[in-house]
Order: structure tokens, then sequence, then C-alpha cells
């Protein structure tokens, strides 16, 4: 199935972006200022608890940028703000993304300052597509870096993300399911992300199921009669142990015909005490094998927690809070021009300075673990592994789209070479970023000449 | 224009759901339960610092409602899962909606356990939308919220919805600016927003046009060229007052030539105290009507502190806080099945009983403000003004899509009519909320019957 035909993500996104950009771009036009550019992304800090931030969302960009593209209906809208001249709307009509893109690959572990992506395009090109850049790639690292948080809390338990309801959005449905898959979770409710992204789909049944049978023990019976190879009984309706020992009733029934029930869901209360009581029924009536599944605002702490009261859970619905990222729904994550026409450039703003120049980052391994990263200038050689890759040239894919499970196999290699200390849940570690010299010198020599000029410092 | 063309939220979404809407609904056409349904959409509780919600997103559900169907491709994606019989598939494939929707309008308010929409509809299609219509009326109601407190915190001065690069997707770029318009915003950076809803677009320059540039008076100078009608200059890049004072000699560049500097952004440091400072360099170039726009981390607290501080800002551009909803990223609205086949049905689960039945909403005031609300049986008559109201029947909108304006103005309305101590930044005062004699009897009622079917209790 060809992905564009569902996308919701793909097509004609190019006015889904900052007036500014347009109005940039205009002046830039205007003076005739169509040099190359480098724009760097990256995240400026950590929000609270993070420690580390898993690349997702690269996939998206790309699409974008292929299919970077204004329509006439686009045109004649922008003609319609009588702000800008025929000519430059003329350009725009004919514009396409050109650039190279130089980037850290989905599933890879980044940290603060460093670029998780490089464009270098003529500035009008590299200007325009800043904001979907942004929008894409914040989102999907932000629930990725989530969904890594209650993967590592859950201690190979089974996840499936069941947030879609609660997302911010459509979209957000889309690459929330995406990107908790790429971090390990086993699968999502979400049927349209399945078809979409071959994600494997789990579903059980809601309270409205139950309480539309004259008693819960009907709604059983029934469910299981539908689905007699896949029934996952939603328990706590009226109460939750009364509501397992209908579900073993239910269970003994099918196993007499020779089926098996698979699971039990607990939704409210204390799910760590009542998984305990659930187990117990159930294995009284023979069917201890039957796994207990849990749902109800479940993100990585609240996990921890119940594994800590070791409660008898085998899986976890976990939903808003990751699906949102309740604790960090967003990244201080910034688009910055760091050369232009051949010179390094920066800005001094208070508390918002950046890194000058193209740069590469170096990330170093003892014994199998991550032992810190060294950003450097493009042109520099410095050991360890190089981990912005170079995925777009004159605005085409250097490779074909990769594979989601390709990509999650990649995350769960990398994670496993994070340390325990940087995955902490409350104030992890941080992992020692380093600066090159040579990144370090043209710093100062540029910080140096921009105060000279601008504030008439020496 | 159709906005048809633009949207991304309008077509073949009926995948957009959880796996388990079509299990159960596979199990109710399996067992023939074809009777009506009546599902309450509502919030259990408010999020911290909440006392009121903004009613928004009904339109976009009924657009949905309007196109909900299954195409080819989506039945033979779950034909493909091995999870449905054919009968079923045969039956989804030419289903719509035909149910009806009650709702309170969008720009009203409403508070935690009112239902501000309620769909009755035979049990499968009411199932089957659940999913999409939470998601929806989540987000938008989430923002609109948010929105109205930076709104009433801003005392007046004009909010710019700058949020498009971090809110979460593309899908909540849009929905973002539409709430927050519909809330008192003036405008919004997103040119796509302004495109699909008519809502006034603002944009001026980011840092990366100053630093394209070889000194910052050449990109202000650039800037003014091409843009002598409407030029807002950014000053932060290396520092703000410095900053300042190129842009007012710029200014008075301009003021010889005939025309006029719109104003100065800040976008970064103190900016209450930066702000007197380059009003002074305003004033002091003869520039006093120039306009002084500050951005960057602002959201209804910043802009207390920001005006408490007396902060010479006209206007304000408020960014990712709010397009996130940051201190309130969702709500914990649910979606619960209240009647069936003419029975009211409740469930019990610890902390997330629901209220039986179709409801109705009274709504009193006096002296022009609200003095609180019944939730009543939908049958019941009571003294004020019932919020909910039929705007669909059949499956078809009663009425043309109301305009964005008109939702807008209805809601500075029904906002002044709210007293300051339910509008408090934190913790505010909660409107008292009744439940009627007839449903709190026929709550009562149900609840006996549950518990003595259910769980054997007299």
């Amino acid at each position: 199935m060809d992905k564009k035909d569902l996308t919701i993500t793909g097509n004609n996104l190019a006015l889904l972006t900052d007036l500014y950009e347009l109005t940039m771009a205009a002046s830039y036009f205007h003076h005739k200022m169509f040099a190359p550019a480098t724009f760097s992304l990256f995240i400026r800090d950590y929000p609270p608890n993070r420690g580390y931030f898993v690349s997702a969302g690269l996939d998206d960009v790309l699409d974008f940028l292929e299919s970077f593209s204004y329509s006439k209906e686009d045109i004649d809208f922008l003609q319609g703000r009588e702000l800008f001249k025929q000519d430059f709307l003329d350009f725009l009509s004919h514009l396409c993304f050109t650039g190279e893109v130089r980037a850290i690959e989905e599933g890879r572990l980044f940290f603060k300052d460093e670029p998780v992506l490089e464009i270098t395009a003529p500035i009008i090109e590299a200007q325009l597509v800043e904001t979907y850049v942004i929008n894409a790639i914040n989102l999907q690292v932000s629930i990725a870096t989530k969904a890594s948080r209650c993967v590592h809390a859950s201690e190979g338990r089974r996840l499936v993300d069941f947030s879609l309801r609660r997302t911010q959005g459509t979209d957000a449905g889309l690459k929330v399911a995406r990107s908790s898959y790429l971090a390990g979770f086993a699968g999502t409710s979400n049927v349209m992300a399945g078809m979409k992204y071959g994600i494997p789909i789990f579903g059980t049944m809601a309270h409205s199921y139950i309480t539309s049978f004259n008693e819960e023990i009907d709604a059983f019976r029934s469910y299981a009669e539908t689905f007699p190879k896949n029934t996952v009984l939603l328990i706590d309706t009226y109460d939750t142990v009364s509501g397992a020992q209908k579900a073993a009733a239910v269970g003994r029934e099918m196993l007499a015909r020779g089926e098996r029930l698979t699971g039990v869901r607990l939704d409210s209360g204390d799910m760590a005490a009542l998984s305990k009581e659930v187990r117990a029924v159930l294995r009284g009536a023979g069917l201890g094998d039957v796994m207990i599944f849990a749902s109800g605002g479940f993100d990585e702490y609240k996990i921890a927690r119940a594994i800590e009261k070791a409660a008898e859970i085998d899986a976890f619905g976990v939903g808003t809070k990751m699906g949102v990222a309740a604790d960090a729904p967003y990244t201080d994550m910034a688009y910055k021009l760091v050369k232009y026409n051949g010179q390094p450039v920066l800005k001094l703003s208070s508390g918002k300075k950046t890194l000058v120049d193209e740069k590469q980052v170096f990330r170093s391994r003892n014994e199998g673990k991550l032992t810190g990263d060294t950003i450097a200038l493009r042109t520099e050689r410095l050991g360890g592994e190089p981990m912005l890759r170079r995925v777009m040239g004159s605005g085409k894919r250097l490779e074909p789209p990769e594979t989601l499970p390709g990509i999650r196999e990649r995350f769960q290699k990398e994670f496993a070479m994070l340390d325990g200390r940087y995955k902490r849940l409350d104030n992890p570690a941080h992992l020692p970023i380093a600066l090159s010299a040579g990144l370090r010198e043209l710093q100062e020599q540029v910080i140096h000449q921009v105060k000279e000029k601008e504030l008439g410092e020496s």
C-alpha cells in the first residue's frame, strides 16, 4: 500500500508555516540573497527528569522536503494578503527544496546542544522549511523519549499505546503510535497507525460494552463467543474482584469448549493490590496463565511504583500521559542559522546563545557503554563514531526510507549502551558532552567579532 | 474556497480509532444489538488551576460524523487482520452515522461532570465514533481554555498565537490557531490556519534574518525596504538595548521617507525591565508610538508577572506553553454509555463513577453574572437556560456550520459573565454545579439495582 494514500502529514504542507518565514523569504529575494545557508536543529536544554533524547521524526521531514511545493491555491491565498510582490510569488510557485540534509538517524540517542539535523540549502529554501521541521521532530523526539522511559520502567513487561483518544489531535495520534513503537512498545490500539506504519494493533473492550448488557457476565460470555481466540475481559466496571470471579467462570466455560481466555484488564483502583487478588482468583480457578493487563493513568512513574509493589501485572496499556508526554510536553528545540555564504554566524541573545558553523558529533564508547560525545566542526576528524550522516542531497533522499522494525532494533541496541544512571526516572545523570577545540576556538573568534562590530567592544 | 480541500482532519478518518471500538462493534453485530444508545461526553475533574472549560471542537466532530464511512482500503485492511467475519465487514462497508447530537455550543463555558455533548444512535455507530470525538474535543477544549486564561491575564493587550513550531503535530497546529482565536487571540502566525479558518495572520522576522546580514542595522534597513508598511524589528539578537538604538535609527530613516516603523520585538532576557529601556530609547528618538511586541516563553503566568511589573509591552506572541497547554496538556474527558435500549446505565469503577441517562444542563444568572448550573435529566424542565442544543439529527447537521467570528463573540459575552474569582490563574473558585432531584433519584435507583444484581447487595 502506498503510504501517501493515507498520510495526513505528507502533502501540501508548505503553508503550514509561520508567516515570518515567508516575509523573510520575500526580503531575501528582494535583496537577491540566494547563497547557501546552514541551519542546525538542536535542543537547548533537558526538560525535567530527562538526560537524553531519542531521535525520531526524520522520515516525515524527508517526505516533506521531497514534496515541498506551493500549489496554485497557496499562491492565490498569499496574493490575497497584499504583502508580497508578484515576482516573489512567481518565484515561490516554482520553488522546490534542492538542499542537503545531514542527520542523526532515527532510533539513536542524542543530547542537549547536539545538532540532530542540519540543513544546507539556498537560504530561502532552508528558511521556509523551518516551522514544519521543528514541528515534526520536536513532537516525535518528545514522545519517543517519554516512551523509552516507560519501556525502561516496565522491566520487560509488554506495553501498548492506548493514547489516541487524548493525543493532541489526529496527526499526533499517528506519530505517537509510531514513536512509542520505535522506542520499544509492543504495539498500539490505533488502527490507522497499524495500517500506515505496520505496527501491531491491540484491542479489548470498554465499559460501554459491559454496561450495554443486562449483566456483566452476559457481556463476558458474549465477547468470548465473538472472539474465542482473543478475549481480554474488562473487569472493573462494577467491582474488580467480583468481575474477576465472573471472568474466571467464563474462562472455565471456555476451557470446557477447548478455548482459552487470553486475559483480564484492570482499569481503576489500587491496581497493584487488586492485581494480586485477581491473580489469586484466576489461579484458584485453574487459570494461572491468564494474562493480567492494566490501564488507567500509567506512565513511567506509575509503572515503576506498581512493579515496586510486586504488582501481578503482565502488560500495561499506556495512554494519555505518554501520548502527550505530560511531564515534558515539548522540548526547547531550535533551528538556528549557523553559516551563511561561507561565514559562520551566531546569536548572543540572553540564555539562547547558539554554536556557530556546520557541525559533527563524535560518540565514544568503552566496553559497550557510551562514555561521552564531542560536538565538533564538520571539518574536524576526531575519535569516536561520527553521528550525523548525509541523508539527502540535491533535495532527494540518498537511500530509500528505513523500515520501522529496523529503527526499533537500532534504538534497542543504542539504549542498551546507555548506563542506568542516565536512565533514572528522577534526576538522571547527564552524559558528558564536550565541545571540540576547533569549535571552541571558532566560537570565541566569532563572538569577539560580533561584539566588536555590533556593540563596539574590542 | 472549499474547506474540505485543505483539511487534514476531515476525510477518511474512520480508522483513526482504537481497535476495541471495532471488536466491540463486531460483538454487538454478532449478537444483533442494534438498539439506540446514548453516550455522554464530559470531563471528570478540573486540571490544576482550572475552574471552567471553554467548549470548542464541535464543528470538527460534526464534519467527521457527516462524512463517516469506511473506504475499500479500510475494509481490506481490517479483513487482513483475521479478526472479523465477512458479514460484519460487509455491514461496515455500508455504514454511515445516522444519529442525533446534542451539544453545548462552541464558545460557551462548561464545567466538570457536565455533558458537553451527547450522541444518540444505534449502539454500533455511537460506539465507533468515540475515539475521534474525544480526540477532537479534548484538545480544543484544553487549548481554548488555556488561551482564555492568557487573554484574561493580558488585560486587553493583543495576543498572537506563535505556537505552530512546537504544537504536538500538524493537526494540533491548526486546531490551536482556531481555538486560541475563538478564545480572544487577535490572530496567529500559522499561514494555513489563516487560509483554512480565515484567521488574521501575523509575522515579523527570526534571528536567522538578522544573522544572515553582515551587520544588524543592515538587516533592519533591508527589511524596512521590503515591507515599508509593515516592519516589526527583532532587536535581541546581540543585545536588546543596542538593538533598540539601531531600530530607532532605522525608524527615523523611515520617518524621513514618510514611512512608519510598526514595532520592535523582544525575545529574551528580563523583558519587563528591557521593555522600559526600549520604550525610553524609542521615545528619545521621537518614536513613542512604535509598538513593543514581546515573545519567548509567555503563558498566562508570565504575562501576568510582566504586567505586574508594569512592562511596556503592547502585544505578546504566545507560543509553546499555550500551544500544548503545558500545565494541563489533557483533560480527564470521557465518553460513557448512559442509556441503552431505553434503560439508564452507569459504571461504578473506583473514582470513575458516571451519571446515568440522557441529560440537560440548566444555567442560572443573576445581574449578568453566572450563579451556577444544574445537571438534570433530559426530560426535566428547570429554571435557567438549557445548554445542550440539538445540532444533528439523522446524521445531518440541523444548521450550517457557524462562523468563527460568531463563536468568538459568543465566548466574549459568556466569559464576561463569569466572575473574576472563577478566572483566577491560581486556585480559582469553582462555580456551584448541582444535580437535579430527578437525576439524583434515578442515579440512586440504578446504583441500587446494579449493586443488587452484580454484587448481591440488597
